[in-house]
């Protein structure tokens, strides 16, 4: 999770470079032929001499030069025609724009070595939960945003009560999930059972419906908040996130059923509101979940530039049973992503007990430094 | 894939058994708190002393008596305020609901025997490509509708080219995929790469970008049918079916590029329409992709309602690199998928195989009775 | 983990059957053609009219009537010529031999419901910790002897310090592994890594011989224990079975470096060696490891007797990353196997912390009951 | 598979180096202290100031130097006490030993490129079976020494029928597997089942003995040769090996039922056996089996010495259901290997189909060239 520097612009190369060069977009959401796509790394674009970054990093996106002479990193789609878009497909500065890489992808390397153990993401490699409870206390205690994105496992297998323990205590800036996650939450308040599955994960009878009738209590009730509001829905994720206004994102998928009232079912719409949360992200968490967990990732720079201009890594986790997901969101460039490969119950729960005695041990440190007596109350009770 | 009888209603448990009840909505896209959820099984309605069978069958959703006296099966969000919704739990029929399980899910068992190899879904299991072929050399000859389902592994992994054989032969009724399927086999179209990996698998440098400048340029020509008239697009999935008039539905997701202009980004308008496709579907085959395959699953009966009213098992067929996938098919409800462990690309590519040979096979004893002669000429060329 | 009743046998069908019929060997480690292949389900013979259990069941194996008038279950290859072998297929009592199905296999069934989530094994299913956890503490205070099956997977994740705990606070009564599992545990005593990988999981340089040096100074040494005595090897799993006196067995295979110097090599006297163990166990956990944990699943009954001759379930708990090893060991007839889907690491962390809260929970409620005052000391330094 | 060059020794920094070091073993099967741990890439160890390669190169061994002034690589455990092993952990010539990494492991790196796609090992990247076939029809043309090896699945899936025609045609070297593999064959052989389970992967009933059974009734003959030669085997991949001479290893593990007469009990004598094929290979083809595919990979060296001194890479291809055995060999130092993530049985069934069409064209190309006319019959039967 290191921080790094910016290139040194005065070497030759940089300094005599040319300038980049834009070109109209020829009709609205469509670019010019030669458009430059951009990366999740820190990219530099020569603009009048000065090599500046663009606002709004992300992947898989077009370079804008707008009238106030601003530039971003926006969408395909969303660009209008005439509007100047960055062409180009040199990423190391000699047609104008600079691709940050070094600093995310190594240094030139210094040739093999045998060696073992190698793979980057495999099931045989240690978890160091603790450096990862440090860094969600960090985060919250610097004011970070850290975004949450999660699949239904982590409700089916019982992690439901370490999420909704991680929204009350302030560890979740924002939830991005899908429809599921919250149907089977919200059954689990209602009726006990996910997808009519029991908590001792029985199918039990009759069950089929009950995630059905789950769904129809919250739009007879008219949303998710006002189904808090009535008491319909007493506990859980989605419960803790109204009471203790953590905002949410559901975003709808052909595979739904409902939906619920909430659920964004236009995927572009869905895409513009989670970007709303993945622009502010400063740590991604991202629990058992393949589709959300690369569309997060694909609209999330690799890095977070700091109040003060300088770039740290967007800490990145990725939660999943088996190494396929974790390597295909690198596959897919999320390539800072660090892979955890288990069960999403027991990482939530072995999280939850670190992160707990991290605040512990910081509360010890520093005991008159929060206000929040949180933790030895939960400690106490032997939480997890 | 067994036809099976429907039940003796003669019999004194239906003869005497209660009418359905039914209740009205009360509001739109609202169920009667104790509305009937169907499942995917032959289902049975008493109305006024008969038995009855809903139209266009599927799992999570209403029994809708309409003002004509028609009995549909309606998801809630479809449900109008005022329209009668059957209510009640029971299976058996003792509410005048009767739920056929005994067709697919077994007769009463006779214990437990020991037993090896008794796990449903096993890489262990053999696979027989010759029934599956035959299934669907017979669905051609009748006339059937079968549903291709996919995902994008079947484009990465070399398979397109055997996809677009199917069609082109007229093996696929319709195909239900999602965005990135078509982008990928486009840009293997304009740049023989996917994500920009080779042909042979390696990541090629600039290739990042590539799947964007793919969607560009079908953005620019207005369609994925425009851009194959205007030559953008010369080859595979997509060309093949716009070329044979094969209707394709492309549903959005979050996690899409670009998109494409006929993809239909509302979750809910892309169920409805793949709803029209599964509707008439007499077989499904699902490959790589557990997403659709199981939106698919969701909407899709059991069974096929021939033209005289007999019934059979909709053969469906469910391939994934993993037991995961089709066990998690199986447990949403789909419980008649028949689960293939393979690869995409060799499950394609000897599926072809066989199929060609059942066409010779059958070409061979009745030389005269099809008109295109295109299986000895495929087989000539040793196709796969 | 139920217990269940023996048949009746003053039942007509068991009253009025055959006595079941023995043959000779033909030779040594040859059965008679028709000899009965057991099950690990009890198991009756009736012989002089009275229905009687062999000693030592398993499963794959014959059953002998020895000069004493004994029965035993005894693997082929253990059988001299001569020695009367029971023959027969019939499972039900028709020819003298009843396999007590019903116990273990269920009942005969009513008949399918349609349920969702009825897979047997899914990372999607819950883990009851907690009851795990009862059973261990349970097995501890009425001296069970709970058998530990373990993967080299386990050292690598680092949960070594877990198990070494639960080695030392007397959980274990033996342990079954192969050469990695101690190869790797000592090259983390000694040098800190595991296949030259450090404890945060890098590819350390020059570590490829770090396995091979580990394994020279025990070789050196000329045995784990004297290793242990000269302070060669001094903290981990080895260590603490050693000092503990907690038996190990290591058994040899084709894939192992060295091997260090208690390898039992020979398959045959390593499975007589397991079985010493499998005799006695009264638990069984089998963790991250497919043919270790199958040949223990082969070799264990499927129950325990207790002294009073009732019987119970053998409580065998198997955990691994996917949940093919798991369904595996069921498709080979350990049926009653209670699947865990998660990393190897995070199950030994949790299931510590569990059982460290349950002896709290027994101490707090009996607080002069035990002697070792190991359990406040380990929380109170937030053990896991 | 590329050839290479050995390094320049006139160098300086080789022409100018040490001799290696080389101290007498303090004991039988323990090394000094600091012995050379050896890698399977090309070693050269400077003697008398002259660079030469040891013979029989495999990993986790020591460099030995013969009272005939020999060199030789060879495991601790066969070394005798007062022998002269080399000493040093450099790797680059600087201690008069030097492993040629950059031929295998790549040149020192330019830096990274964003890239997708480039994970090394993933069911996402295609598979070039044409490749495959070339290879194995070019070691059959010149006599060279494929060795494979083989797990059980390849048997329950039935790739049996495709496995004994690869034997039967010339492109095994020598099969090295375990007990199950010919257990599975031979009950296939006897009863048409796999443990149990048919043709059609369905449980038989009674079928749990049945491979008890085939295993007892090779026990009776004597040896799985004597049982071919009696009739009792009649078919199948044990029967091909036997008929067609080929060389075949089957070692023991502790999982195993019976086991059958020839199979290796003992680990170390096991591995001995095996080494002497895997010294011959020219080549290597594992499939569905993480044990034996790793004692494989860790014995073979990753090149292969032409006669004329030259060296190639020894293809080695690796095939398995998921992403991890493959990773997992690569993890223990088998960089070389080419992972193919599919299906065994479907592995087979197109290699066998792309070594037909391969054998076809070549046989089409020079018609006189070849004996035996094995191939258009074949391809006229429609093999596959």
């Amino acid at each position: 999770m290191s921080a790094f520097s910016h290139p040194d612009f005065d070497a030759p190369r940089f300094a005599q470079g040319p300038d980049a060069r834009f070109l109209p977009a020829p009709a609205d959401g469509v670019l010019p032929e030669e458009f430059f796509s951009t990366t999740n790394l820190p990219t530099y674009v020569r603009v009048n001499g000065r090599w500046r970054m663009p606002r709004e990093p992300r992947m898989d996106s077009a370079l804008v030069l707008d009238a106030e002479g601003e530039l971003w990193v926006r969408e395909g789609r969303r660009v209008r025609r005439g509007e100047l878009v960055a062409v180009g497909h040199a990423e190391d500065g000699s047609e104008g724009i600079y691709v940050h890489t070094a600093a995310f992808l190594g240094e030139p390397g210094e040739g093999g070595e045998f060696k073992f153990m190698t793979s980057e993401v495999s099931r045989e490699k240690p978890i160091d939960y603790g450096q990862m409870a440090r860094l969600l206390v960090d985060e919250r205690e610097r004011g970070g945003y850290p975004v949450w994105v999660t699949g239904p496992a982590l409700v089916h297998s019982r992690a439901r009560a370490d999420m909704t323990w991680f929204i009350e205590q302030g560890f979740v800036g924002a939830l991005l999930a899908g429809n599921a996650v919250a149907v089977h939450d919200i059954e689990a308040s209602i009726f006990g059972t996910t997808l009519g599955m029991t908590g001792s994960g029985e199918a039990s009878s009759g069950g089929h419906g009950l995630h059905m009738r789950a769904i129809n209590r919250v739009r007879a009730a008219g949303s998710i908040a006002r189904a808090v509001e009535q008491g319909v829905i007493r506990d859980g994720i989605m419960h803790a996130c109204v009471i203790h206004r953590v905002p949410f994102v559901l975003t709808g998928s052909i595979r739904d059923d409902g939906p619920l009232p909430e659920v964004i079912t236009d995927a572009v719409a869905g895409q513009d509101a989670m970007r709303q949360h993945a622009k502010r992200a400063t740590m991604a968490i991202l629990i058992a979940t393949a589709l959300h967990a690369i569309a997060t990732g694909n609209m999330l720079p690799a890095f977070v530039t700091e109040a003060d201009g300088s770039l740290r890594e967007l800490a990145t986790i990725c939660v999943d049973s088996s190494e396929f997901v974790v390597s295909k969101l690198k596959d897919r460039g999320t390539h800072q992503a660090f892979g955890v490969v288990t069960n999403a119950q027991d990482f939530m729960h072995i999280l939850r007990f670190y992160v707990e005695r991290e605040l512990a041990t910081r509360a010890a440190a520093a005991p008159a430094r929060r206000e929040r007596p949180d933790v030895p109350a939960a400690l106490a009770q032997g939480a997890p």
